[in-house]
C-alpha cells in the first residue's frame, strides 16, 4: 500500500503553528522577522530536527530541513512555501504548504520510505511583502529575480531596514542565498478564491500564475456647484470614471472567463457631496494567463477610455505601472500533481493561479509545480480564512503523491 | 434721468472690503466671527455712518445701516447679504449683495432722491456656516426658521460657541432678532453657476429657491481577491455604485432641464486597488424647483437602485438624511427686478437659484426676490471666484431701479 499522511497530526501541527502570532479572532497577525516570525522559525527548526532532519538557513534567512535520499549527491527535491502571514491575516495561507511538507516527511518515515532524490522542506522569508514591499522577496533573490543587495536594502514602514531585522533575529545564515540547485518544487496553498469550493472540487492542478497588470488612470473634468450647475454643462469626472469602472468589468467578461479586471476604488476630487467631481483616480488590475490575451485588454481598455471620456467633455491619463508576465509551470511537475490526485481519488481540475506565489520565483530556475486545496468561501488575508481538514489531508496527500512520482520520474 | 449708481466707486469699495481676510491667491479668508470678520464689520458700520445711516446691531450680530424715508414709520425695504467667507473663498459671495445695497444709498444721496419707505443695508451673520454649521444660521432666527437658543449654542470645530464669539468681537446687540418688520428684501449675488455667463446674460431673475434633499446610499456585496475571483462569482458593490452613479444622472436628465442631480464622490470598502470592493457608500444631492417633481425623481431613484443591486446580487439602503421644501419669491418683488433690469437695457432671464441664500429665511416674513450676476466660469467657494465689474454695475443698477419701483409700488 502507498504510504498516507497522517491527518490528525497534520491538523495538530497546523493548529499549534496558529499559536505564534495567534489573533482574537483566531488569525495570524505574523509579519515577517517580527519576534512572532522569530518564535515559529525556531518551533519549525526543532520540529524538523526531531524528525532528523539537517537544518540550514541562507543568507536572505530561508530555512531550509534536509532528509537525505538514497542517492545523497543529488539537487533536492524541494517542498515548502512561508511562515509569514499578513496583518490580522489566517493560519493556513503559506503555513498548509511547509507544514504539510514536514507531514510528507513524517509519513514516509513512519512508512520506511527512502526516496532516491534528498527531499528538503523550505520556509521562504517575506513572501506576504506586508511589512516589507515587495512581496515573495527572498524567493525572488533565490530564483534570481531580485538582487540580495535590493531586498536588504527595502525597509518597512518605520524605516527599518530587511538586513537589520533579519540579524535581529538571528536568521541571516551562512549558505548563499541563490546557490542551490533544485530538482524540482513542489507548493501547496490555499486557493484563496472560490472555485474549487464552487466546484465540490478536492483539487486545483495548478499549470500556471496568471499575468498581472496594474494601471493607474486619472480623470480631467471640471469642478462646480451641485445646486447651480446644469447637467448638460457639467464635466463630471466621477461620471467618467463610473462608465470606466463598468467598462473595464464588461471587457473582462467579453473576453473569456479566465479574465479577471478590478477596480478596487475610486477618488473624487474634492470629494463633497454637493459638489461636482473635477478630478476622479481609479486603479485598474487586470490577470489573465495570456500575454497576447492582455495586451487585447489593455488595449480594449484604452480605446473604452477614450471614448467614454470624449463623450462627457473629459480627459485623462492612463499609466501601466506594473506588470508580471504570465508563468507556466513544467509539465512534469503539473503531470505528476495531476496524476497523484487522480490515483488517490480525489476530485480536481487544472486551474491557473490568480495570485503570486513564491513559486513563480523558483519556477525560473527549477521544474515547478503548485497544488491548491480550497478554503472557505475563497477568504483569504482575513482573520477569518479557513479550510476542512480533509482538504488539508488531500493537499498534503497529494503532495505526498507527487513527491513520490517526481522522485521515480527525475534523473 | 433715472439715478445711476457709480460703478467704479462700487468696484473700489468692493476691493477695499477685500482687503480683510485677503488670501495671497486675490481670495478671501473671512470666516464668521473672527478677528477678521470683525475688522470688516468695523469698517462698514463706519461706511454706513459716513453715508449718514443710522446703524443698528441686533443680538444675532446682523448689521442695519438706516436711510431715512419720507415716510419713516413706514418698514423699511431692506437690501443685503453676508460678509462672511467659505475657508479660501472667493471677493464677491454675499459681498458685493451688501456693498451694492450701499452703492444704492450712495447713488440716491448723489441724486437727492428720497424714497418713500425707510432704507435699510443689512449684513447677516454667519451665512456661509462654514465655521458655525448650518448656513443661513442669522437670517434664519431673523426669519424664524431656528431659535436663537439654538444659534447660540452652535460650536465651530474647537468647541468655541457662537454666542461667546459673537461677544468677543463685541456684535452681540441690543435690538432682539427676529422682532424687526420689513416692507420687502431684496438681495443681490452671484449666481455661483454658469448659467448666465454660458447665455451671455447680464442678469437672473431669481424666481425662487429649488427645493433639496440629501441622501446617503450604502451597497452592500463581498469583498475578495482581485486574482482569483472570477467575474460570474462576484458581488462587486462598486459595480452597483457605479451603475447608480450613472442612472442618478441619467433620472436627472429625463426628467426636465431644471432637475440637478449628483454624486460627488464614491467611498469603497476596503479601498483596495487588489481587493474586489465588498461595500460602497455615496451620497446624492437632489434638487428641482418642485416638490411633486422632487418626489418623483426620489422614488426612481429608489427604484432604479433596487433593480441594479438586485441584478448583482447586492443589498444597499438609501436614506433621505435631509430636505428643504422649495421656496417661491414674491411675484411683486419678482416683477420690479425683471421690469428693472429691462428698463436699464440688460439681458436678462428668470432663473432658480440652485443654492441656499439669506433670502430663503427672509422670504418665511416678508416680499423677498433676488438678482443674479455672472460670475467666471460659475466658479465660486474658491480663491479664484470672479465677476467682471460691469456685472457687478448691472447688479447694483437692477438692485436700485427694484428698489425705486418696490418704494412706488408697495404701500
Amino acid at each position: 500500500m502507498d504510504p498516507h499522511v497522517n491527518a490528525g497530526r497534520l491538523w495538530d501541527t497546523l493548529m499549534e503553528s496558529a499559536e505564534f502570532g495567534a489573533t482574537a479572532n483566531r488569525g495570524l497577525h505574523r509579519l515577517a522577522l517580527t519576534n512572532a516570525d522569530a518564535q515559529v522559525r525556531d518551533w519549525f527548526v526543532d520540529k524538523l530536527q526531531d524528525q532528523g532532519c539537517k537544518v540550514t538557513v541562507d543568507d536572505m534567512g530561508n530555512i531550509f530541513g534536509r532528509r537525505a535520499g538514497e542517492r545523497d549527491d543529488q539537487p533536492p527535491i524541494l517542498l515548502g512555501s512561508h511562515l509569514d502571514s499578513q496583518p490580522l491575516g489566517g493560519r493556513f495561507d503559506g503555513v498548509l504548504g511547509v507544514l504539510a511538507g514536514l507531514e510528507v516527511i513524517r509519513a514516509l518515515d513512519d512508512n520506511n520510505v527512502r526516496t532516491d532524490h534528498p527531499l528538503e522542506i523550505v520556509n521562504w522569508t517575506n513572501e506576504e511583502g506586508a511589512r516589507f514591499a515587495p512581496a515573495m522577496l527572498s524567493s525572488g533573490v533565490f530564483g534570481g529575480a531580485v538582487s540580495k543587495e535590493y531586498a536588504y536594502a527595502r525597509t518597512d514602514s518605520d524605516g527599518v531596514r530587511f538586513q537589520d531585522e533579519l540579524e535581529r533575529i538571528g536568521y541571516r545564515g551562512e549558505s548563499p542565498c541563490g546557490e542551490h540547485p533544485v530538482a524540482a518544487y513542489l507548493e501547496l496553498h490555499i486557493e484563496q478564491g472560490p472555485v474549487l469550493e464552487a466546484a465540490g472540487e478536492d483539487i486545483g492542478v495548478v499549470t500556471g500564475v496568471q499575468g498581472m497588470r496594474w494601471f493607474d488612470l486619472t480623470i480631467q473634468g471640471f469642478a462646480g456647484h451641485a445646486g447651480t450647475t446644469p447637467m448638460h454643462l457639467r464635466r463630471d469626472a466621477l461620471i467618467g470614471a463610473a462608465r470606466i469602472v463598468e467598462a473595464v468589468r464588461d471587457i473582462a467578461i467579453e473576453c473569456d472567463e479566465r479574465a479577471v479586471a478590478t477596480t478596487g476604488l475610486v477618488r473624487a476630487d474634492p470629494g463633497s457631496r454637493n459638489v461636482i467631481a473635477g478630478s476622479a483616480y481609479l486603479p485598474i488590475d487586470l490577470r489573465h494567463p495570456d500575454t497576447g490575451v492582455l495586451d487585447r485588454i489593455e488595449s480594449s481598455i484604452g480605446a473604452r477610455a477614450a471614448s467614454i471620456c470624449e463623450d462627457l467633455n473629459l480627459t485623462y491619463e492612463l499609466e501601466r505601472i506594473w506588470a508580471s508576465t504570465p508563468v507556466e509551470f513544467d509539465e512534469v511537475c503539473i503531470d505528476a500533481v495531476r496524476n497523484s490526485a487522480q490515483l488517490a481519488g480525489y476530485r480536481s481540475r487544472d486551474m491557473i493561479s490568480g495570485a503570486g506565489h513564491d513559486a513563480v520565483n523558483v519556477a525560473r530556475i527549477a521544474p515547478t509545480a503548485m497544488i491548491f486545496v480550497p478554503c472557505e468561501g475563497g477568504i483569504s488575508h482575513n482573520e477569518s480564512e479557513n479550510i476542512q481538514p480533509w482538504h488539508a489531508e488531500a493537499g498534503a496527500q497529494t503532495l505526498l503523491g507527487s513527491t513520490l512520482a517526481l522522485d521515480k520520474i527525475l534523473k
